[in-house]
């Protein structure tokens, strides 16, 4: 089939066009002698911890390739260690990329805030570009050598269990430092965010690089590499050739109006940077939108895909005003929170996670309705172009995603280069309309992956021959009981890491405070690397449980009970990972938010009991929103593949059925 | 059937020996004019809430029962009405009957220990009788009439319905008045607990009644009812009459081995009163089995279903282990949260969180375990029978659970009529031992209360005809996952209440300090009246919607989607109500005992920074464990039993199937 060739192209075309953005970046200047020292202490780190955390990772998938090539034959165990190898490398360009485009955006920002947005939004682009291309060119590339969609299963699970290495680790990584580093500063000594003196304030940057943009990079690459394979299965089974097609051709549209969209992310004059990201993204979407339109009509020849899609697109701009409407500092409930802080930090945080419990019911409606909608369009073909169809605007979500921590950085490397007040004041800019983005694009992120974890199931109980997975069988309740149980427990390892590796960061930062003479008054300099070896040492043992867990309990599920009861315990695990994720995601940023709108006066402002109480729940979300909850995603996603990737032996070999 | 006759006979005899334990507690001294005058405010206090909450809870059950009247017939609509009523005068015995004891006990313990002990015991034990006499001689007679036990399931809805806003309204009354008090009086102001001058310290004992007497009473009362009615239905199909009759008998048994339980609980000399307590379960629990290895031979003819009931025995004393190594304070998990307070609050509640999270993997694996051990040995109606196995003990964790706020209001009224340090000692001593077994019980309470979730789940498809759902079709799963949603907005409808109300306790009482002349010195009366109306008011307003919720949600589903969505809702809401039930009383209590820990002298105790941030944990923990964690059982049974009512019109009238 001629139309083939379009998807390597395209996929090609992203990392041309990555490459292309990435030249650019590094022709801008770095800034002065302290900014470069600053910026190379943050490579170093992050360097090093990725060089250790891939390491880990790869020992593990190599362990697993091994076993996946005596059961499942050589190709399984190629495409997996092709998956966790995409993967990776995704999340390296990724974090290289922003690593060096931060020093830079700080150094434009001195003279021009459109130029710093523009380095800054590249620096995410090719993240974004990069995730885009290498799963195009990875599937379509793997299934040109295969011919068979299920063989390249594979894939998806190496770049699953390599994207929970990098949620779990990056995650504990990041927050332990940078809730250590303000518990310390911000709090104790009474000195601002990212301030020099801050022992912790190295380990802090190098985090944001490590958890927000490599992990995340490397999370939505398995997000999406899992949907797509999950539609060419489903495809295959229901329209044919054309249904394997189909998707790539869908990729390769997003990767054409990805590039396009960056075109539109420029400001003119004075104008909100916000303005310019939705540009970026609004090209993108409709552009999407439009060439889907004529593929459906000319690749499946019916228009139902198209309207499953719809409905999909629909849902993610109603998911986005109802997170908006509980996270946001100019609505209600977010206010409530901040009120609540008046009675103590005890009232501000029960009042949190009433909302963020709340928040789970519109999503979980939006999401059903998605479903229900699509499959009526289209049947389960139609739910999965849906994932894929909200996966159009991966590229862009991930693009700004990563333009959070880039700016953010910049932010960081101004205040430590001591550039003035008013660079900070471009800097901060530029973060803040971050900020309002990534919220909205984490939550549309987990509902694409709800759907996409829905396909793999999909795809599991297809390929495994199951018609029925019926829950008046007690063997499938129990697997419902304990598939809901594991992402508790997931969020439980996530939270627990962080609240040991915080404790000890804490004591190393107030230890520095207390034995460096002169660190206060800012006479003499702390010692960084001890604070980011803590993060370090911490994040790499505590990734290893979450990991085991998510290979060994579908393992043993379906070996000792058969499909049936995995079955359950994949649909258990979906439906609590979702409404968790939810739960996790939007009381965190409530809680930031609430913190925010007494930052900016409200309520007496900063220095007040209230703000003292916000900051407490402030931090209590930060692991939240950002270790635990994005976990999630990875988890379910791995157990999902690797279900799918032994489904024919737990028929076969079951013990128990 | 001759046997027929035990059931109504335990049921009169149940009710005689509350009487009588009544009596004798009656004929105790009331103390001195000021202990008169504190217990008088109390009941004046709890008499005039629950009469306020039963009367929006009697207008509600009206409605209902005039719509069921209509669609299901005038008996069922009898049933409802008696399940409500019956429901509602076991909680008011019950707390009736704690209000006096928590005098009587307050005045013993200035001369007797032993005394003391056994008048907060016995007060508890009739709650306990009254519970179990109640439900089997409503569900005897009822059946009596009737002859089919189908007819009786608006029995168990009705007591749910009451439950739920027993535990809700009950629920959110208590937290808002200890937590207020606790905030402003023990942290702000530095006074103890329980003293005088606090505003809000008569509305925290009212609390105590009202929620943990009254709610857990009128829960645990249709926890035990909707049990038994699910064990009779499919006891029907599976073995005919004696099917129905063997759960009457063993709810016999519970009564008699109850009755002989309390006789042991008596202390020799300085014994630590928990070794009576313990007494008394383990006498209650070895004479139940006895008699139902008995039971099980004579009346069933097999040993099978005793064997599945076993396996619920093994199950309760696994998951108490389980919890008592999460949640005491001489274990490791709750010492690292204690640790953890030493770099703040927000470590605190983090670690808090994640030990919590993790409890539902031991409660999740145990509960399954059991499920498919007791359906091995017989089927579905093992699984129903080991449900009321385990529910044999439910009197004596009654007994223990009402213990718990009787010691504690007695301390109060110690404190407060300052009687002095060494009575308030044996009060103290009396109140430990009920918290460390409270905990406990309410974990077997949590598992008991899964297991009847789904014996009435299963006698709901069974009703329903359906031989399968299968989470194969994607609206099952639509059902799943909003299913799954539901406990999340109930707790957040809990959780919200309780802020709200706390919020404004906490101003009332700082108004009150700051207002009143002389309070804080003792010169002058703090108002208890204002806190009083504060707690009944929210309570009141707060507890509807989520009754609507459990109302609608089920209808809604199975009227538009049919029988087999709505299997799915139920299936979801069962799942994630177990999950958050056990984390949040798990998570709740582990606080608690940090806390504890701490002001036992550890880590510096009281005073340290250490012990004000456990405090905080403390604070957040108390509505997560005591208002909406409890509020969840009476939710899920009320969607299911209302669905279980109208199986057979979702079959027939279902719009979109």
């Amino acid at each position: 089939m001629d139309s083939s060739i379009v998807a390597p192209i395209a996929g090609f075309s992203a990392m041309a066009f990555a490459g292309y953005l990435a030249s650019r970046i590094l022709k801008h200047e770095t800034g002065t002698a302290r900014m470069k020292e600053i910026y190379d202490a943050i490579l170093v780190g992050a360097v090093a911890y990725l060089n250790r955390q891939y390491k880990t990772a790869i020992a593990f998938v190599v362990t697993l390739a091994i076993i996946t090539a005596y059961f499942l034959g050589f190709f399984t165990a190629f495409a997996l260690i092709m998956g966790a190898l995409f993967g990776t490398a995704s999340a390296h360009i990724g974090m290289n990329v922003a690593v060096r485009a931060n020093v830079r955006t700080a150094q434009a920002a001195r003279s021009s805030l459109n130029n710093a947005l523009r380095i800054a939004f590249h620096g995410g682009a090719i993240t974004g570009l990069s995730v885009l291309g290498l799963v195009v060119l990875g599937l379509s590339g793997l299934y040109f050598i295969s011919g068979d969609p299920v063989k390249i299963v594979g894939f998806g699970f190496g770049a699953s269990i390599t994207a929970l290495f990098a949620r779990v680790g990056g995650g504990i990584y990041t927050k332990a430092a940078d809730v250590g580093a303000d518990l310390v500063g911000k709090v104790e000594v009474g000195i601002p965010e990212d301030d020099p003196r801050n022992p912790a304030v190295i380990a802090d940057n190098v985090g944001d690089n490590v958890g927000d943009v490599a992990g995340m990079g490397a999370d939505l690459f398995q997000s999406y590499a899992c949907a797509m394979i999950a539609s060419m299965i489903v495809g295959q089974i229901t329209y044919g050739l054309k249904g394997i097609i189909f998707p790539l051709l869908m990729g390769a549209v997003g990767i054409f109006a990805t590039i396009l969209g960056t075109f539109f992310v420029r400001m003119k004059n004075e104008e909100n940077p916000l303005i310019a990201l939705n540009k970026g993204i609004f090209v993108t979407g409709i552009s999407s939108i439009i060439a889907f339109y004529f593929l459906a009509q000319q690749v499946i020849g019916t228009l139902d895909v198209f309207y499953a899609m719809l409905s999909g697109i629909v849902a993610a701009i109603l998911i986005s005003l109802a997170t908006q409407h509980y996270t946001s500092y100019h609505r209600r409930p977010v206010q409530a929170i901040a009120r609540a802080a008046q009675a103590g930090p005890a009232i501000n945080i029960i009042t949190g996670l009433a909302t963020g419990l709340r928040t789970t019911a519109p999503a979980i409606i939006i999401i059903s309705a998605a479903i229900l909608v699509s499959y009526k369009c289209a049947d389960l073909y139609g739910i999965l172009i849906t994932v894929i169809g909200m996966h159009a605007a991966t590229g862009m979500i991930i693009a700004i995603d990563s333009y959070g921590p880039i700016t953010d950085n910049a932010s960081g490397i101004v205040e430590m280069s001591g550039l003035g007040p008013e660079v900070r004041e471009i800097t901060d800019k530029l973060d803040s309309a971050g900020n309002t983005t990534k919220t909205i694009c984490k939550v549309i992120a987990i509902t694409d992956a709800a759907l996409a974890e829905l396909a793999l199931f999909t795809a599991f109980f297809k390929e495994a021959g199951l018609e029925i997975i019926s829950i008046t069988n007690p063997y499938v309740v129990v697997g419902l009981f304990i598939g809901g149980a594991l992402p508790f427990v997931l969020c439980s390892f996530c939270l627990q890491a962080v609240g040991k590796a915080t404790f000890e960061m804490v004591e190393e930062v107030r230890r520095q405070f207390r034995e460096i003479p002169g660190l206060v008054e800012g006479l003499a300099k702390p010692d960084y690397s001890r604070c980011v070896d803590i993060s370090t040492r911490t994040a790499l043992r505590e990734m290893i449980a979450p990991v085991i867990l998510a290979v060994i309990s579908p393992l043993l599920m379906g070996f000792v009970f058969g499909p049936e009861t995995l079955g359950g315990l994949l649909a258990g695990s979906i439906t609590s990972s979702i409404l968790l994720a939810v739960f996790m995601a939007n009381t965190g940023s409530a809680w930031d938010n609430a913190k925010k709108y007494i930052e900016a006066g409200y309520l007496g402002g900063k220095g007040t009991t209230a703000h003292a109480a916000a900051v407490i729940g402030d931090t209590v979300g930060d692991p939240l929103k950002d270790t635990a909850g994005p976990s999630l995603n990875a988890l379910v996603k791995s157990m999902n593949t690797i279900s799918l990737l032994f489904a024919e032996y737990f028929l076969a070999y079951a013990i128990l059925m």
